[in-house]
């Protein structure tokens, strides 16, 4: 079993140590729920203050033009370009994640009009199913959306199916999906592919032009740091999008917004996916965030991100052998950024972490799970962590009687 | 003509004079476009660094519980209430103004099945014209949407007609429509009310309860001061709220989001229209803009902002006879709270106050438009207003050949 001692040793030695200077982290806690809400970077906070206290204060309705306001959903998605693969001018920043969603599966929909079928995993997450069902009610033809067994995917695909919407890596379990493969295999059947890359975007390296992705949407609050509800980001492959027509349209879409036409005329590109504006500071929020990438490659924070997963695996099974089933895959090529490990008395578990300053999240029914951040995360942390979960389970902490009743987030 | 001593004395009296040392302004410099893009207030400021600082760097992800982030957009809802008539709980803020209005048409026209036309204003701001058209391809059935002249609404309400759809002050004259009275027209009809508020809330006092309205959604960006691109506003009559189902369903307005089940099952009263969290940072920025709004009653402040806009008038007239079409109505209970003016010449003449330090805009083909709010304009920003008005009509310094290319926004 790999030593305290020998985790200092692996911090020492890690190029990627310094960057968790970047981030504003409690003393004496350790995050592993960066999946869910990662942490304040410092530019992030300089970010927004001159975004209040200089662009909107002083420079007020001229920075619209001045501070590039208008080019900030494109000039966001430029940033987040290279963390999954895309090109400029593919990707954009606005709304929500299943706003995006929605606007994605409404144009798709719209490719394949003689085919009525949408695939999606019975157990993507429950935003992703609620959106599809609803853009399939209003396609204007008739159309039948099946949630699978991803697993069956092969079986299900057919000429009837026109689009197939997955999540890269499970919320839940924390496996990871094929991407070039996937999408290969649903070109092959002539469907549409869509990726929701809520907890893939700055967590594993991503190569959507490689895959010849069509459409993926992903969060801005989950490893890219962006801030709580931050704005979502939604890539359009290049070749599509002189065909694609965004069904949520708006002015700022428009090809010229301020010439205030009755009539819609969609944007050149990328742009025509925005339908109003995003909130400028939330933007900013999530532009300071992405700083910190500027410094690393995808690649170099997939090594650690394994590293620290593969670590927290090993010392689970040392320390607590047989104690939980270990939901997540082994395999690297099949394994994000989180570990989920199943337990009757998961909540329970959490909540006596949390007290003792080990932050992860609780997922119903039955699942502890726990979210390795390379940019800020140290592998002392994944020791200390491990130590302090063996710690709870060896004393009953868990089953403190305050736990029994669940609180609605964690 | 009033004189500047008399404005003076004006401002001397005024008992809303204090709320003007709420907000950051630019010294020397007089700002008439808050019915574009508000102010920041000093709230603002403080709420958005107490939810970096303290809420997302030290409780992280704890504060969707800790920190009430859950139910941010129904708390931010009640408080915008009051300023329209509405209820508690009648009132929800998320996404954009265009977004909302998605939810809202695509929510009633499924409860007109019956019927098939959707009237709205021809001179309606454009993106509300997009998305009506949008909408009415994806209701399930064909929707005609009519933009009428809106002095004509009388001879175009049908027994065909499922849904009406203004927007109460009209974003270029400053035209305000009688809410009650065209509400109850349209009731009559037996069609349905849909008001857009982007240029009334903040600005005019609102009453939809007593105007019966069924549905709204206004800006967080002008009047109310939220900061650019903030998150907008959606008013859904309680009557309605157990019979519409939001066309855009999210997580975050399912009745048990954290029990993440397969099937929408909508959250009771307001917060199913709620699809994912808009971003918490922007939300504090609004929480923090209506902070002004407690010690103030609209009442006081429709009392002078009319006070502004018939001496801006008055002085124009006086110092600039026969110069301007004046665009806006003369009759109170017509107006809004900003002015426009008709004037070939109009985006120079804009260009020019500008580089004076008098902030309006432009909007094509030929309107100077000039905000006016009563929170933190003074009697004597109005007279020194039209005084380098006149100078630059004098001076014919809006004819500078540096005006002759428009720039994108003002």
């Amino acid at each position: 079993m790999t030593t305290r001692d020998e985790c200092l040793a692996l911090d020492a030695a890690d190029t990627l140590a310094p960057l968790r200077e970047e981030f504003s982290l409690n003393d004496g806690e350790i995050y592993l729920d960066g999946n869910s809400l990662g942490p304040v970077s410092k530019a992030v906070s300089t970010r927004v203050s001159d975004v209040i206290e200089r662009q909107w204060a002083k420079g007020l309705v001229r920075s619209w033009n001045d501070a590039s306001w208008m080019d900030l959903p494109t000039r966001l998605g430029d940033r987040i370009a290279p963390l999954i693969g895309a090109k400029p001018g593919e990707v954009l920043v606005a709304d929500t994640l299943t706003i995006l969603l929605a606007k994605l599966i409404g144009a798709a929909l719209e490719q394949r009009t003689n085919r009525d079928v949408v695939l999606t995993d019975a157990v993507n997450f429950h935003s992703d199913l609620y959106i599809v069902e609803a853009m399939a009610k209003r396609a204007g033809r008739p159309i039948t959306v099946k949630a699978i067994n991803r697993d069956d995917l092969a079986s299900e695909l057919s000429a009837d199916v026109a689009l197939v919407m997955l999540t890269h890596v499970d919320f839940r379990s924390g496996e990871m999906l094929d991407l070039a493969g996937i999408t290969d295999q649903v070109h092959r059947a002539g469907s549409l592919m869509l990726w929701d890359f809520a907890h893939s975007a700055g967590a594993v390296p991503l190569d959507v032009d490689g895959a010849n992705v069509d459409f993926a949407a992903g969060c801005g609050y989950k490893y890219l740091n962006g801030g709580p509800g931050s704005p979502a980001f939604l890539y359009v492959r290049s070749a599509w999008q002189n065909f694609l027509q965004n069904p949520l349209p708006g002015w700022l879409g428009h090809a010229r917004p301020f010439d205030f036409e009755p009539t819609f005329v969609a944007a050149d590109g990328i742009r025509s996916f925005i339908t109003s504006s995003p909130s400028i500071v939330a933007l900013a929020a999530l532009d300071g965030a992405l700083d910190v990438f500027d410094s690393v490659s995808m690649s170099d924070l997939r090594t650690k991100s394994l590293q620290l997963t593969d670590l927290f695996l090993e010392l689970v099974e040392a320390r607590l052998p047989g104690v939980f089933d270990v939901v997540t895959p082994r395999e690297h090529e099949k394994r994000g950024s989180h570990v989920a490990l199943a337990h009757p008395d998961a909540y329970g578990i959490i909540q006596a972490l949390i007290a003792r300053r080990v932050v992860g999240d609780f997922r119903a029914p039955d699942l502890a799970r726990f979210g390795f951040t390379p940019l800020y995360l140290r592998f002392v942390d994944v020791y200390d962590a491990v130590e302090i979960l063996a710690n709870v389970l060896e004393t009953g902490a868990h089953r403190d009687p305050t736990f029994a009743t669940r609180n609605p987030v964690t």
